[in-house]
């Protein structure tokens, strides 16, 4: 007969495990985008993970199905459940629910995991993190303002240096005016609109001459794929291309946007908006931090004003190892329809998303002291020479639980204490120890037992001295080191000499 | 034509919204069980929402039908995925999956979301959280009990006092054992076994006689609702309520147990671990907290060795108005058979779950210094005189950077500054303010922005002045505060008059 099969340990694709150094510095990370937002007034709230599937709605980019990029199935009365994809909709659902009870303008913030149920690729999760802040109930362009600076001060506070990152203002209404005007507008042409915002989106990768056969005919890659383009005109395409190619700086592409707005009242109105936001940027001092560039489009389908990106302008390989810029991290704008499909009131709302896990990897990149992940405590580890006669166990359990109390002078814990407790003998125990990266070890056999004594061994110092040349090794003062490596202390001064060993290593 | 019909925004059943007071409190709860676990040389890692049906097993308590109380569907390539009803489970795969690269015996802990598709009810659930710990690799009850010491020092460090908890320990072994030995081993037995298990775990509800009417015949309640029993002769059930009554210390209840062993070599060997764990426990000094206690039975079918469950034992009022103990907030058990599903070698495991939520509404009850809310920030409203105006809001929001921006003397953020971003007049700003519970508010009309200076309004004394009787309205004394309450500055001081007031009412 054969053994049973055996289950697969296996993990759905799109979904990945997070390890200790990844967990400890997202937390770290996540206090400070916490604090940065709670100095803003901003107050915490949490939604489930699940929600009602109409009250998400459906707004997600490139979705070409309904349904598709969300995990959704039935309850146990037939309606319908999704896990959410973003925190924009659930906020929408919990503002209409709550909307006499809350203070208004309402600032929130708040962090979670959300869902897309699409293709998996290189850093695309099916599960990944965001951290959002919203205003709702707010209609001025402040907020939009407020939001962008929040954004900015946010960037600085997690190590990312003014330079190194970019906030980017655009307005939906600009490019829906300018739409319009060339014949766009309308529900019949709703996926026309769609393939123009595509090629304006794939502006930073193909560049305007990419963009002008996108808008056109269509565009042949590198690899020879061929993209279907929109079919517009020249003349159509035009004012999209002028917009495109004016994003260098805030002026003159507040001049370019006015004089496109000549066509449409709608487009004069999101430039009017801009021009607001870009006064008060100036007046508070973030000039050089948020700009207005006409290029940023933003792919969920609910904004309605002012919509913003935070780039990171640094460079980085990417996946094809060719030198990029980091690119966007977070980004956001104005959502004034989506609490109002709920009220009969109308709500306007803004607020932006950062993206936890791509930031993470910038965060790494300009090696921010933040995700820094030699933060840990060090550890001690206590180890079990007898673990085959448990009752020698008592004393060593002993040992680890006065480790776990040792306090430095302000009551803080000065170290982390692990007692040893699988079936291994003495070298395995040592491999233990060295593979948790622990800063010495305490040992205790049976002379050291009827000696009333403990020994302390130095793992950073033993691996220095071992490393060390013959002639090193004869000399007295390696002795010496040797010495203070591993000593053996009082079984009552246990924890004094390991803080003696600590002390040693302690930076600076 | 009527109006369009809105969405009615509402949430699943047994699915929560949590506000600010509950989102800090229990962030703050976190980091005292992140701290306590780390001490004791536990590493975090986090695994995904989402696994596949088959890694996650079906080990839940209660459940008559195959897939019910986990949320299912299936993937694109049609296998079936769950939402976690643990994180012992998902845990397993991940060990499983990582086997060779993790140090053994591998402790880590981990706190997440966790979903139960059943019916929700009174404080139950389908979203709930849950804080493990677990020593994956080690099969001696060392590890059980040093989970068990982990358990008591991390109820202490949450600030429940010695003596309001307690750590009681059993071990399936036991119980096992005894149906084996009154008949109802085999896997034929096994709904019979449940009826058993069912019927011990209401023993703190029914107490004893209730308990032998549910193993004999059945019981009747006070409502007149009638549990069928599981059919055992009084001598069956004997050694199971000598078990039970039991229950009041250690070294009775090990006599007990140690009694019933005589007919099965199985309870024999589980009263051997309790012994062990028993002495360690005295060993180390945590007999008063970590008791033996054969009532403890834990729901899920995965445990193969001690169980042990943390209960609090104050009495807080039940949803029935009667004054009951809190009861259970955490528990675990050893579970070699897990990790094993997946691997050719036996891998035994031993971990405990704390139940966030509930864990939350016992400190709330003991007024636990860590769920305080009142360890927020001050928050500074800056309202906005002309906000019809935009040409006025930048001075306003120069004035709230400011504020973000000011430190103590070590550096640490002062306050929280909010901007009112309404259309409202001055009466409602000035009702957000207090709404938002505000320290104080800034106020910058047209008089004071010719004056150059900012009126600053002590939002806390204002209501003590105003709460003042007439005799004292009209002291001397009186007008002093009143002059203290609302008092101008220079615009340029204003950080500096903010401070003053957040220095009155700041706590000892």
């Amino acid at each position: 007969m054969s053994a049973p099969s055996k289950l697969k340990a296996r993990q759905p694709r799109g979904f990945v495990d997070r390890g200790p150094a990844d967990v400890a510095a997202t937390e770290r990370m996540l206090s400070v985008i916490r604090e940065s937002f709670s100095l803003y007034g901003f107050d915490p709230v949490e939604t489930p993970l699940i929600e009602y599937t109409d009250a998400l709605g459906k707004f997600l980019p490139d979705q070409d199905r309904p349904n598709e990029g969300v995990f959704s199935f039935q309850d146990d009365d037939e309606q319908w459940l999704s896990l959410r994809y973003d925190l924009t909709a659930p906020l929408a659902r919990y503002v209409a629910e709550n909307f006499d009870a809350l203070p208004k303008p309402y600032r929130s913030y708040r962090a979670g995991y959300v869902f897309r149920n699409e293709k998996p690729g290189p850093g695309r999760f099916r599960q990944f993190m965001q951290f959002d802040a919203d205003i709702v109930g707010s209609g001025t362009v402040a907020a939009d303002a407020e939001i962008c600076m929040l954004a900015a001060d946010t960037m600085e506070a997690l190590g990312i240096k003014r330079g190194d990152y970019v906030v980017k203002v655009n307005n939906r209404k600009v490019l829906d005016g300018v739409m319009e005007a060339i014949g766009l507008g309308g529900d019949e042409n709703a996926g026309r609109r769609l393939t123009v915002l595509r090629a304006i989106d794939k502006f930073d990768k193909v560049g305007i001459e990419g963009v002008r056969e996108l808008l056109g005919n269509g565009r042949m890659d590198q690899s020879g794929d061929f993209t279907k383009g929109a079919g517009l005109s020249a003349y159509q395409s035009d004012p999209i291309l002028r917009l495109l190619n004016s994003s260098s700086d805030t002026a003159a592409a507040l001049d370019v946007i006015k004089e496109v707005a000549g066509n449409s009242p709608i487009t004069e109105q999101g430039f009017q908006e801009l021009d607001v936001i870009a006064r008060m940027v100036i007046a508070a001092g973030y000039s050089d931090q948020i700009i207005v560039d006409p290029s940023v489009v933003r792919g969920l389908e609910y904004y309605t004003g002012p919509v913003y990106e935070v780039e990171l302008t640094f460079e980085v390989p990417n996946e094809q190892g060719q030198i990029v810029r980091f690119g966007s991290v977070a980004g956001g704008g104005r959502y004034d329809g989506l609490v109002g499909r709920f009220r009969p009131e109308a709500v306007p709302a803004t607020g932006f998303s950062i993206g936890v896990s791509r930031l993470y990897s910038a965060l790494k990149a300009v090696k921010s002291p933040i995700v820094d992940t030699k933060a840990e405590l060090p550890l001690v580890v206590v180890t079990a020479m007898d673990n085959k006669s448990p009752e020698f166990m008592p004393a060593y359990q002993a040992f680890v639980s006065q480790l776990r109390q040792a306090r430095d002078e302000k009551g803080k814990p000065l170290l982390r204490a692990d007692l040893y407790l699988g079936s291994s003998g003495f070298n395995a125990q040592m491999k233990y120890a060295d593979r948790r990266g622990a800063v010495c070890a305490v040992i205790q056999g049976s002379s050291e037992r009827e000696a009333g004594t403990v020994v302390i061994k130095d793992l950073i110092l033993g691996a220095e001295l071992a490393a060390a040349g013959r002639e090193v090794k004869d000399s007295a003062e390696h002795k010496e080191r040797q010495a203070q490596a591993q000593f053996a202390v009082s079984a009552s001064e246990l924890v004094e000499g390991v803080k003696r060993v600590i002390g040693r290593h302690a930076r600076a």
